[in-house]
């Protein structure tokens, strides 16, 4: 008789007394305590309650476009197989062997057929389903032993996970209200002009964090000359020397809606960064000088316009998506951002630039040009990064307060308060 | 008045709740469960509970041929010189100086006169008896500071070690009845031929289990030559393509036992692998092709046989030890395994060939030939328990079913289960 | 409102029943047990316990000579900045925002105005209030938010600093009492000849102990030139070979006392390296050869003498510093030692070399001579604190007795034992 195999399910995490007390005790308004970001056991309550338990960003459609394309993908401890099948669905499948374990797909990305072991060969279709075990008692039940799936949507062209068996329900109205801004974009016509790994001294939280505010972008020259100053301060909460560039981004903002009315394109804000389970902000936004893309002049990087579009100037589509990404939209091209912890203090920043499937690298747009800003920028968020972890990491450190203009630092600390205080069943008690 | 010293030993390792549930749930004919692989907790119960309680192999008589030679050999935090004495006897004693502790020898090998430690000269004999120490106290008492003593035996040429002060007393009926396969080889009368430490970026269970089992060896191109494909299948077990391979298996067996009975060798199995301390399992098995050694067509690579023998064709003499050795020993040379573990997913294997004290490199072998075949099995090897230890890290994986051709592994895992529940005091409970 | 910074202190650590255990019971006259060098556990108990609660020395006042030169000094988690303000004194304060948390200085020196955060451009004065915060609300109250000041204080121009909030109230008086030693070599007005960190394998307390004893001086042929081999020794436990040794160390001793009577320099032994807080040892010692350097003959190495000396022939005044310091201090130089712990088995050893600020390299000093002697006095300590770091790793490993000539460990054990019960409320148990 064939072993059935039984699965002890790593028991749920249980938070030591200390945890759950920084989680219980969390101040609105100030930053998280050091543990947080320094602590090995956080790390691992961070891995089970908000990577494994939410929809994570992962990949775009881009990056596997034929059948037989994969990549492997590691969420902490986690190895998972994105593939796109023969009827060119996505699937996702965990990249552990179910005979002895053995990781299956060893290659950051690829194209396979069917899914063999390279330990004893035992073979799976792309749906993960066991087609061959060798050496086998006759009455070995090969259907008990398929590849454990992964929860997989694709959005417009940007796929999500969920490693979780019971998902947030809610990402399927999410994703209903944010198709519309980015199908314009028509981003499953896209091809990846280039992929970086950036791996910075930090907890994800903080590199985060650094994304949801632009109150240190006087360190990011480059950057500056696309997004306007103003970012994230309510209008009576203006510093004066800002008020030149309040009224150009006024105009700015009120060109582009009037864009956006004449072709048809959702622009309004929304968000919800706190209070459910798919936190999420999208909008689309003026950019600074001509307003079409992320260069010096605000002019096109890439001379193809992605989808069928022929408006350049549509400033650009931002997207913050909780617990792991962001994304910005153009009219020539899209960037996107993953954020995946390593360690307590390593983390994983991959940052896509796709372009129109059509465009042609030395013609229709420059590499360098097209990578210039975000490759600089995510360099001195790095720094800034290194210098908050080696700063919260010190017995001295005291949590300070937000600005006003830091209110999505703060909102991403309470989705992440609120997550924790769900997952290990504290809702309610705050 | 001297002061005594007082050893306070480090208390018995209570293993944590989790983990002695993990050994008391063990299901039989499945793989471990993960955190057996990947817990630090886990591996000082490992170090503690299996290699300072059972009988290690470590080395070879040829590594220490004349008086004074000495190697230091690594047991997780354990450090052992391993000595010859003046007679020609080999000791084993703790490389902790009783002053203030300090590492006496600091290679991993060499040759020395007396031991003396480089802090403050203490020395003692190649005992282990302390011989001077300066500056003490007219009543200091040197016999109480001698070395401690680590228990050794020499079977035909190998060393085993034990760091127990009670070691496993089955251990002499184990080297009776296994001398006698090994004494006609002489392995005393051996020379390293080389030496080669692999570091594996696994656990050391899955180094063992790997070599437990002939499943994958499709992954050996050059082994194959050597080994026949019907390892470890029971003749009704045979896939149909086997079927040439196992009749060239019989004929070749039928053949092996006719000449070790000519020549009065023992050639028959005997299967110890668990129920008892000194897991191990001896036979004389048959080789594919000429039938000699691990060459392309199974002749002879060393010219010079081991011994007195005159007949290269004896297959190999193939023995397990359990926990951590095995071993292949031909007519013209023979090959040691030693498996010590560095960390949770770290594991230093060594491996030793041995040819005729008198046999010259170049003229009666070519050092390259001689290692090749084993040199490239366990880079392969290292590939399949690399990629194991990655896959038994993700929290999705699911111990899987041993196949009937695995049984020796199932046989490590009930072994090294039994000895954990021994060594814990659960003996009796599964 | 503002919201009001709540500083949830890291809870007093709570010693584990093992840790807590071995306090207790540890035996005057033998070495410490193995967790106190190799345990996670008992570093932090270290960091807390002692060098967060006692004054350690860190660096000489010749290192900041001039208004806005700083250091950054690391003492385990934490960072601190030693600045020099406008005013020429010297400030202490935690590296760490007051904001987000981000370190503010990331060079291990150089030379500021106001302190400015990188980040988000808090800037402070060289006190550590906060000057500026941009972006804040109204009623943000900027008192709130200076930087959090560390204890410091520079004796002779030796600076010390302590991280707690109460610090040992013993150190004024330890101070009025060295300062007469320090004083006529007027250290700061010297400069850095040299400074060299060392990374050594082993933990703080090895390094402390192996400086505390000279029976290993037969590993430091460089140094056994200045210093009379019979340190440590009590007249009637010499050894017969150490007799001629004795006898020039008598003459010279009787020598040195003449001298500093002439010149009125205060000599006596003070030894207090136990009960109390600011445990420490000072002494005015003869050294051999022409007794005035640490040259192969004893002349001086920097033909500027320093302060306003005109007496070569001083010897060495020494001092150690409990927990993390010593000092040789002489006609023509000094070196500083400095002792700071980065793992349990990682320790940072600074040595500075410090001459007349006049003195000329090339002209008054030999660079490479002047730091030979304890260079490689340095480099053959780290070997031995390799080798007994090694040993007391392996669970063999029992403590051993101190010979008299290794009173000073004894005592140095003693302190640190006696402040660890104080600082975990033991005290009187003993």
């Amino acid at each position: 008789m064939t072993t059935t195999p039984v699965h002890h399910l790593p028991p749920a995490y249980e938070p030591t007394a200390e945890i759950t007390a920084l989680i219980a005790r969390r101040v609105p308004g100030l930053c998280l305590e050091a543990p947080f970001y320094t602590s090995e056991d956080m790390l691992a309550i961070d891995i089970s309650e908000i990577f494994a338990k939410h929809w994570i960003f992962v990949a775009t459609d881009a990056e596997i476009p034929e059948p037989g394309d994969y990549l492997t993908i590691s969420v902490g401890p986690h190895s998972v197989i994105l593939l796109r099948d023969d009827d060119e669905e996505i699937s996702a499948l965990h990249n552990v062997c179910r005979h002895r374990g053995a990781r299956i797909l060893n290659d950051p990305s690829g194209s396979v057929g069917n899914l063999v072991c390279g330990y004893h060969h035992w073979t799976y279709g792309s749906d993960g389903s066991l087609l061959h075990a060798d050496s086998q008692p006759k009455d070995f039940d090969k259907t008990l032993f398929g590849l454990r799936k992964v929860a997989v949507q694709s959005v417009a062209g940007l796929i999500f996970i969920c490693l979780s068996n019971a998902p947030p329900e809610d990402f399927a109205s999410v994703a209903t209200r944010i198709e519309p801004y980015l199908a314009p974009h028509q981003l499953r016509r896209t091809k990846v002009a280039a992929q970086v790994d950036l791996v910075e001294d930090g907890n994800w939280k903080l590199v985060m964090e650094n994304n949801r505010e632009c109150y240190h972008c006087d360190g990011h020259p480059e950057l500056s000359c696309s997004l306007f100053p103003t970012y994230g301060y309510e209008p009576d909460g203006l510093p004066p020397r800002l008020r030149p560039a309040y009224d150009r981004y006024l105009a700015a903002e009120a060109d582009l809606i009037q864009r956006c009315m004449e072709h048809d394109l959702p622009y309004q804000q929304i968000q919800e960064l706190r209070g459910r389970a798919t936190g999420f902000r999208i909008q689309r936004e003026p950019m600074d000088g001509a307003g079409a893309s992320f260069s010096p002049d605000g002019t096109p990087l890439s001379s193809k316009l992605l989808g069928e579009l022929t408006e350049p100037t549509l400033g650009r589509l931002s997207m913050h998506w909780q617990p792991n990404a962001w994304f910005h939209v153009l009219s020539d091209h899209a960037v996107t951002f993953s954020v995946l912890p390593l360690a307590p203090n390593k983390t994983l920043l991959r940052t896509t630039w796709l372009v129109h499937e059509d465009a042609v690298e030395g013609e229709d747009y420059d590499l360098e040009d097209l990578k210039r800003v975000w490759q600089r920028t995510n360099e001195q968020d790095q720094t800034f990064v290194r210098r908050a972890q080696l700063g919260v990491t010190s017995p001295a450190y005291i949590p300070g307060p937000y600005a006003p203009n830091e209110y999505q630092v703060e909102d991403f600390c309470s989705w992440y308060i609120e997550r924790l205080r769900v997952g290990t069943g504290m809702e309610g008690e705050s």
